[in-house]
């Protein structure tokens, strides 16, 4: 793949550690991206987890860990830039011209805000959440990227952004001289893992191996992940989805095909089944394992990572900032 | 009077030059606040302007006739804090903790943005109108003042900022230590003035005399005032408001009040009325209009005082938003 434009912007809401889900949907894809010579940004949204009371208790646990994660897996610090976008005003400022561009009935519209509104089974929906895609614009078009990878359910989003890039260029840019590029997305085919309980993986359901896992942790959950009876293991994600997903872990640590570790565990039933995706996850996440408890001992450099990340954010943000100011005819 | 707290915060929309109704509605309350005491800070804000698309396009030239209007009335520079918001990014990130703190239906059921939805005739809301409270609050926020003069219809918004400081405070300000005050309305009673045509004096309708205006020019718009056909000329706000009109602004003027003006033009009807009221606004803004006058001819110095302003207000908006990030557990 050759990269057009360099710059990749990706990003997470601390919420806690990262599990197998995150990694092979999402993280596993910006280590690549990055080895290919893309310019990785990494946003921390601090902000978009205050709806959440019990997150925003530990946001400094939970903003450590995802740094410890980043690194583990690979995220090479001198060359991405990791940030938390609350120490980013020059970025948070763009909020302002961008609400301008977008209606409130859009806001409203917005179907994963819609979503997540009937998920969150909030009271009241906060001011915050609704103008997330807003703020998310903002994340996104500080640093003028050339791409955005996402699932299916963040295309809105992203479309949400590239509308305002377009409506401000339309708007304030000199003819022929866009101040935002409407980021194209990097639709990842994300592998439909299925959590150990055979639903959604999903921290809060204690159902999800983490990155950090110990490999007994990792052998004993994988251990009650739910299968069936039949002792004969086959791929067949629409009959079979639990038996299936522990196929597509192990066979995605393995850099195989799912059909081939199901034909080598053969009439080995769950038993074999499990023992054989615990032996691959563990593999797989050794080295990244030993690299994050080494990490971890060294509070100060994911602090300075976190600095300079911070300091970069700014740099850029600040000259965005700059830029949209003197276009919009706010330098007085 | 004597002020609990010195800090006072006020502040406009750069939509054009101030007229007489501005003046005797606000501005004059403003330097004698000063002249009491009070820490003026005066926040120019120029991101609630930009749907507005022709105030947009001669921005940079209303921020600096609003300069030239307040240094001209008597606003000391040197004492007082004038910026414009879209220069202090602290402050606008306030915006991102206030939405967490405010439902979109509360949004939505702002009568002050209802009414300003009604009356903008846009086809759309944007979705900064809709916000247009929560930015409010993080302009008058920012510097923790004491006291806010409003107008009734202002009421609401300052409302809706007493509320979300009282909701930052209650969820992460440590227990009697709140980040931020509840400001307290200065309810002004702001004499009903009426613009020439006996409608809402307004810019936009030509029928209001501006602080800037040359005494010419104010007579000329007086002499065109509508009145009424009765050679006797008295003072009932009810039965014949234009003619009240121009004896309670000729009265402002000259300090005095209305009736006794009323009772000195006798029955020399409207054409004594309205020439008598042109002598007391020339005399009265004589001053005033000379020294703009003589400000106008230092466009450097009007630059200075902006540049300083906003120095003085970002200095206070980092250290505000600082804090804000140490309570909110956003310091990693």
């Amino acid at each position: 793949m050759t990269l057009a434009h360099p710059r990749v912007l990706t990003g997470d809401r601390p919420t806690g550690r990262f599990h197998l889900g995150h990694y092979f949907g999402t993280l596993q894809n910006r280590v690549r991206l990055q080895s290919e010579g893309a310019e990785l940004f990494v946003v921390i949204a601090d902000y978009q987890v205050l709806t959440d009371r019990d997150v925003a208790e530990r946001l400094a646990e939970y903003v450590e860990e995802l740094v410890l994660d980043y690194l583990a897996i690979g995220i090479d610090p001198e060359r991405a830039v990791i940030f938390t976008h609350s120490a980013v005003p020059g970025l948070n400022q763009l909020l302002l011209p961008f609400l301008s561009l977008i209606s409130a009935s859009e806001l409203h519209r917005n179907p994963t805000v819609k979503d997540e509104i009937a998920h969150s089974q909030q009271a009241a929906v906060s001011g915050l959440m609704l103008t997330y895609p807003v703020h998310q614009a903002a994340d996104i078009l500080f640093c003028k990227p050339g791409l955005v990878p996402v699932g299916q359910d963040q295309l809105p989003h992203l479309e949400a952004t590239r509308t305002i890039a377009r409506r401000f260029n339309a708007r304030y840019a000199p003819p022929g001289s866009p101040v935002f590029p409407e980021p194209q997305a990097l639709l990842s085919a994300a592998p439909r893992l299925l959590g150990t309980d055979g639903g959604k993986m999903s921290k809060s359901r204690d159902n999800a191996v983490t990155l950090a896992a110990t490999e007994d942790e990792t052998a004993q959950l994988l251990r009650g992940a739910k299968t069936d009876a039949d002792r004969r293991i086959s791929y067949d994600p629409v009959g079979r989805p639990e038996v299936s997903s522990l196929l597509l872990l192990g066979a995605l640590c393995q850099g195989r095909d799912p059909q081939s570790l199901a034909e080598e565990i053969g009439d080995g039933g769950a038993a074999r089944l499990k023992s054989t995706v615990t032996d691959a996850v563990n593999d797989y996440f050794r080295p990244i394992r030993a690299r994050r408890a080494e990490l971890a001992t060294d509070r100060g450099h994911l602090r300075a990572v976190l600095t300079r990340g911070n300091a970069r954010a700014n740099e850029i943000a600040d000259r965005t900032l700059a830029q949209v100011l003197e276009v919009m005819g706010m330098r007085y």
